[in-house]
């Protein structure tokens, strides 16, 4: 960490010079004595909850201008990704994704059951997972429709409309592979079906390897027990695929030798491919980035010293790599990483930018550990059949940079 | 990290074998529809900020029991450990301190100077420091008084009351090696004055060296804002120090050739030593660990599996290894250290236990990266002096495990 942090700063100096004082600090400052200074502060109060400032009321999640529902039932918020430093999104801010709203469940009686082709048919009180070995593992959470709305052309004002259904977790539970070998997974299963306990009874087919591998059954986020909103009191949490396959208040597993072809495999969460076809199964969320700030919506104060910073992740690996263009993608430079950098996790990456004032085209690309390269919308569309709504957008987001410092969305334009 | 969980699940099969059905579950479980799946659940709420469930309002900081102060001025409250998973403290629950209350600061008017020996005084808005180079960096944060009630006895039943002035937090900001570099520190310059702008003016001298070194000027904690009670909108993070020389609502820096010699020096914030003088600027916060399950207060269900789990912290450099003990100090065994493992950060151990139903001391001793081992509370005497209520208590805390299941705090007992 500490050479990486050296050579981060290493850049920085060299990039910045004497440019930094342009941020516009004030010279021979007076020293006035706040009013803060001068009077008693508030006292603690053990019976609430910490809260944010009332000065920062305007970080909140929010729905899509695009996509408005009308019924508030099947319905999603996303993350303010543009006021998050940091890899870690706290809990208050973490997007939401639901089909019939967010249940009330009451962890004392509610039980999770595993069955089917097991040897035994287990049930689980709340008080029995928290005995069980458990692990915490950082991973980046992104639903399958993130970015739908912005594919062919500006659709979305802010980072946190375009890529808001994402977000940075700490999470806490059991291995999914614990539970199985307890119950005796019968030689010939091969699928696992995840079933929620919210009135949609929302449902998903993993494959038992994946449930075997890095599966957790998690009570556990950012260091306190599940929101209710992201599963409350427990759920799966299935690293690197979309979000909605990490089934939220699980209420049971069972294995089987085929997947259930449920509505969700295939009227929803599929893919058109360019020769007509519909991808099933395509869970896995591919590498992607984006530049959090400076990012839609953003107005810089004029030309001088910028950190251009972002997220980049994959749902198959670690982050080895990213790209950043300041001239809409002709030349590239290589983005510091921050430490540590972990296996499907979000990854920071920051680059130091003197703006001159110039117009200018803001991207980022990222590299896996795989060496896949996050695609262009173009690259994507040769391999995939771009229709406007549809999921799994991963390509470079473009944002634009006039010369009055107006940031905008630009996707398809640039 | 995948070695490492390969390591941890090799290690929880081979410790629990087919005891961890002992744990509770019950068999052939009978699959009824709970009331969850039948009605829709909430809406989302936009102008909400995201809160815990109601079945977790046991979760919350508390001041101690032993020290409960009445005028709520100089007050402090204390992190749930017994509840917090992993290595983060979510936001609304991490430790406050404060000598004269939570000042409410508008980010817009605040200002932070930097004067004293340097070439060009400085003063930055909020909207200046967040232009500079950032750094997120994870580190533990802890009050020097963590433990003072109890050394020689116990006084406190919990976890959260014996070590609860602990959090680990995710923080962002500027280098102040950046900003000192902007200022231009003057050659005879080796001390620095941190002062806030909360209404006790709490300030710290600090070394030079130190400040250069990998202190940051954070304005954000964990992916947000800092808490107003954690400083808002700026504050110092010293990595590994004692949390008061973190200065929150930071007003000034200012650079001068020796330390000023605070109230905050003299009579607060020193050790007593053996020989009957006092220690002065004893900033560092020496390896340390606890057990937070089973803990203090805790019921154990019977004799089977649990997991034994804690954290452990050096403010001199990364967790190299964690051993516990289960009967008193006579026997080790060496516990998992979960990834990543990162430099004045909290480190997770685990290890398996089955536990027999008799009665059981549980113990954890860390050993940090230069090779410091965790003393007892008789190894501390020798190079201290132990005199009830003071500073910088690294010892090891036993909890002791009745035949019942209760666990209680036996410090200066076992």
């Amino acid at each position: 960490m500490t050479n990486s942090r050296r050579e981060f700063l290493r850049r920085s100096a060299a990039l910045t010079g004497g440019t930094l004082a342009a941020a516009g600090t004030a010279r021979a400052a007076p020293l006035p004595v706040p009013q803060a200074n001068k009077e008693p502060g508030r006292g603690i109060d053990e019976t609430a909850y910490g809260m944010p400032s009332k000065y920062e009321e305007h970080v909140k999640r929010r729905r899509t201008d695009v996509f408005k529902n009308r019924q508030n039932l099947s319905d999603w918020s996303m993350t303010p990704l543009q006021h998050q430093p940091g890899i870690i999104t706290p809990n208050g801010l973490i997007f939401e994704r639901h089909h019939a709203g967010t249940p009330d469940i009451d962890p004392k009686t509610h039980r999770l059951a595993i069955h089917g082709m097991v040897k035994q048919p287990l049930s689980f009180a709340m008080d029995d997972l928290t005995r069980y070995p458990s692990v915490s593992r950082f991973h980046f959470h992104e639903c399958s429709g993130n970015g739908l709305t912005d594919w062919l052309k500006p659709a979305s004002a802010t980072v946190q409309q375009t890529h808001g259904l994402l977000s940075g977790v700490l999470w806490t539970g059991v291995p999914a592979s614990i539970l199985m070998q307890e119950a005796g997974v019968d030689p010939k299963g091969a699928w696992v079906l995840f079933e929620g306990a919210d009135s949609s009874a929302h449902a998903r087919s993993i494959p038992l390897e994946k449930v075997m591998d890095d599966t957790i059954i998690a009570y556990a986020m950012n260091g306190e027990a599940l929101r209710p909103e992201n599963g409350y009191p427990v759920r799966v949490v299935i690293p690197g695929w979309e979000g909605n396959v990490s089934v939220k208040w699980l209420r049971r597993i069972k294995v089987g030798d085929q997947p259930w072809h449920l509505r969700s495999e295939t009227a929803r969460y599929t893919d058109p491919m360019p020769e007509g076809k519909w991808r099933q199964f395509s869970m896995v969320m591919e590498c992607k980035s984006v530049i959090t700030s400076p990012s839609g919506g953003q107005k810089l104060k004029g030309p001088g010293f910028y950190e251009i910073t972002g997220l980049a992740w994959s749902g198959t690996g670690k982050i080895r790599a990213v790209d950043v263009s300041v001239d809409g993608g002709r030349n590239w430079r290589e983005a510091v990483l921050e430490e540590p950098i972990m296996d499907k996790c979000l990854t920071r990456f920051k680059v130091g930018w003197n703006w001159n004032g110039s117009p200018a085209t803001l991207m980022s690309r990222a590299v896996d550990s795989t060496g896949y390269v996050q695609p262009s919308v173009k690259g994507l569309a040769s391999v995939r059949a771009i229709m406007g709504f549809v999921q799994h957008h991963n390509a470079i987001q473009p944002w634009a940079v006039s010369a009055n410092g107006e940031v905008k969305n630009v996707i398809g334009q640039a």
